[in-house]
């Protein structure tokens, strides 16, 4: 088996590039270990910056995007009963954010896939990388009982955090940088109107809740518990009445609660492997990369990855330019540390460390007292939100 | 001994209250631990706010300022060879800092406190306050062997960090917040022209450096140490050969030494007080909080309290209004915390921490990745350097 790009992972990261490969006429095979139903089912971000939505339209799937999606032009942090609105627009001349599943991203690039015919190996299994560093790099797995050889040119790990990518790369050439949170996020997915149409994050003295959608009727909210927490010990009821008591009380008084469609919890992990390309295998996404939530810049930040491993191999094909690729890495990676930036500092404001010096704690309060006070201070929130712009190659 | 404010403390906080509440017509004496030289002799602060300016115009003392004081319009950040220009003046609409030497300051000061026929006690000792929660309360002390009382309608301290004044607010009517850092600054200062027309601040892997100055013939830069450092160990070429290497090196072949007129090792801390009055005192300055000097904002804050401080005096003396005292404190911390956070904000990045990890390390070079390179990012920089609008007691 033969193709110009082999694809790993058939998320939404994998199915992007695929389907922006096939635009450019590159050959792509994606190999996924896990069923398509499994894929499906994954409940995950909802956020989507103008740089991601422009992708999807490039990449042939906006209809339903642009049909259902929905634009918010803001969202609020809330500091106990100080409800403070980002005016995303009005902050970054008119950039905004989009609300919609990616699941919906998800089933969008599948359906187009198959409509362009294009092949994509579900439940794929023992998915090794041969020939990295040489001109014909290799996948073999067993798909169906059957042992296949998928011989290629490039190699795009977009497999996730746990993927075999990574894993694929000399421990010695790979440099890592965690952090991990003393907390994580049990979050509750309800076929409820959201309490307020647009985001809330609250940073409240019980812990940091948000209050999130997936579309204008189905309602996603997290509360911050702490880490090692169990799933089964929250309830619906213990949960709404968590949630309620972290809002402002004029948000909590119009919180309408219904039967969970999905409870879970979590971790929140800072981690970022350098380089992102090793020989012919590029990374992308979580394969490379994990922000804590708290900014939603998770999905976004593939998308980014997928953007620039779009025109590099577009360049090689259409151009040659294999002179490019040592530049893939630090063009990705300066985005990627933005966002772990940006992610990080969400996230040590707006949750409570159990363990925070005093100190700490009012540096906290003045961070948003500086930042949300300042135009300027908004500013660098709102334009860290919607996106920073994508980097070039060059 | 009769007067309305008693303010301990002849520095340029106690001496710019003084002459502020005498230009009033509001009565006060200064009370101070330390000798005239002693005072005169030490080297502190060089950058003004325009707002601490303006307070020392009004309290009449502008005259040689304007004419020595040298404005500039912006400073300089070097990442190793890379050189950022803060253009404060386009990124604030105009403002600016003036380099004027803190001695010149006090000097400035204490000439117009002569001039103007006030009283200060010079060399008091045992100072002790009284009557804090009265309408009557008091300092005692000696001076020149006299046992002297000095009764009055408040207190203010303008004592310094070390000062008597926070240590006679009963210990449970106090909260404290600090953070050490596991460095000091090696100051030298010399009669040589200074290395470049503004300052630069420079992180380098090698350690923080500071090129200052006091005037356009003498210089004062700074070396970070670590912590315990004896400055017996720093001969002057020794601290010019270091200073180079932690310079870009277009700036370090311009660098001119010369024997140092003093050398000292200062260690950096942050610290706060709250509540900053209790009962009659009022606490302003370094006795109530002290900021680490990256960012200049130590004698700036003390001016700023100053401001506010005088204000509620006026408004206590010509309207009666008493019911304002509760809300100095809480007036003057929302820009004293703004100012810990922006000085903890330029010593975490700026400085290296020898202990800090990859994933710190690398978050740090990301806030200046970001912060450099976004118009708002600069804004935020250049908004807090010029200083923060002072805070209303209303």
């Amino acid at each position: 088996m033969q193709t110009s790009v082999a694809i790993i992972g058939a998320g939404p990261a994998g199915l992007l590039l695929g389907q922006l490969l096939h635009r450019q006429g590159i050959d792509n095979v994606i190999v996924e270990r896990r069923p398509v139903a499994y894929v499906l089912g994954r409940i995950r971000a909802g956020v989507l910056e103008q740089g991601m939505v422009d992708l999807l339209r490039e990449a042939g799937v906006g209809t339903r995007l642009d049909a259902e999606g929905i634009p918010h032009d803001g969202f609020e942090l809330a500091l106990g009963e100080r409800r403070v609105r980002i005016d995303l627009a009005a902050l970054t001349g008119g950039r905004r954010v989009t609300i919609y599943g990616q699941t919906e991203v998800t089933r969008d690039l599948m359906t187009a896939r198959q409509a362009a015919g294009l092949t994509t190996l579900y439940e794929s299994e023992n998915v090794r990388l041969h020939g990295l560093d040489s001109e014909s790099p290799a996948l073999t797995f067993t798909h169906n009982g059957d042992s296949i050889r998928l011989r290629c040119d490039y190699i795009a790990g977009c497999d996730g955090f746990h993927g075999v990518s990574r894993q694929s790369i000399p421990a010695d050439r790979l440099q890592t940088f965690e952090r991990d949170y003393p907390f994580g996020w049990l979050g509750l997915l309800s076929d409820t109107p959201p309490v307020h149409d647009e985001l809330i994050y609250s940073s409240h003295e019980r812990g940091f809740a948000l209050c999130s959608m997936r579309s204008r009727e189905r309602s996603r909210y997290y509360l911050q518990v702490p880490a090692g927490e169990r799933v089964e010990a929250w309830s619906d009821d213990r949960f709404s009445e968590e949630l309620s008591r972290r809002l402002p009380s004029d948000v909590a008084g119009k919180l309408v609660t219904g039967p969970s469609l999905e409870k879970s919890i979590a971790p929140l992990h800072s981690f970022v492997a350098e380089p992102m390309q090793h020989g012919r295998l590029f990374l992308a996404g979580d394969a490379a990369h994990i922000v804590p939530p708290t900014g939603a810049k998770g999905l976004n930040l593939a998308a980014s990855d997928v953007g620039v491993l779009q025109r590099l191999l577009t360049a090689i094909y259409h151009q040659g330019r294999t002179d490019l690729i040592p530049r893939y890495s630090q063009t990705c990676l300066r985005r990627v540390w933005k966002a772990e930036r940006f992610s990080w500092w969400m996230t040590r404001n707006l949750h409570r460390f159990a363990d925070a010096a005093d100190f700490d704690e009012r540096i906290r309060q003045a961070e948003f007292d500086y930042f949300l006070g300042s135009r300027a201070g908004l500013t660098t929130i709102a334009e860290n939100y919607v996106g920073l712009p994508y980097e070039t190659l060059a």
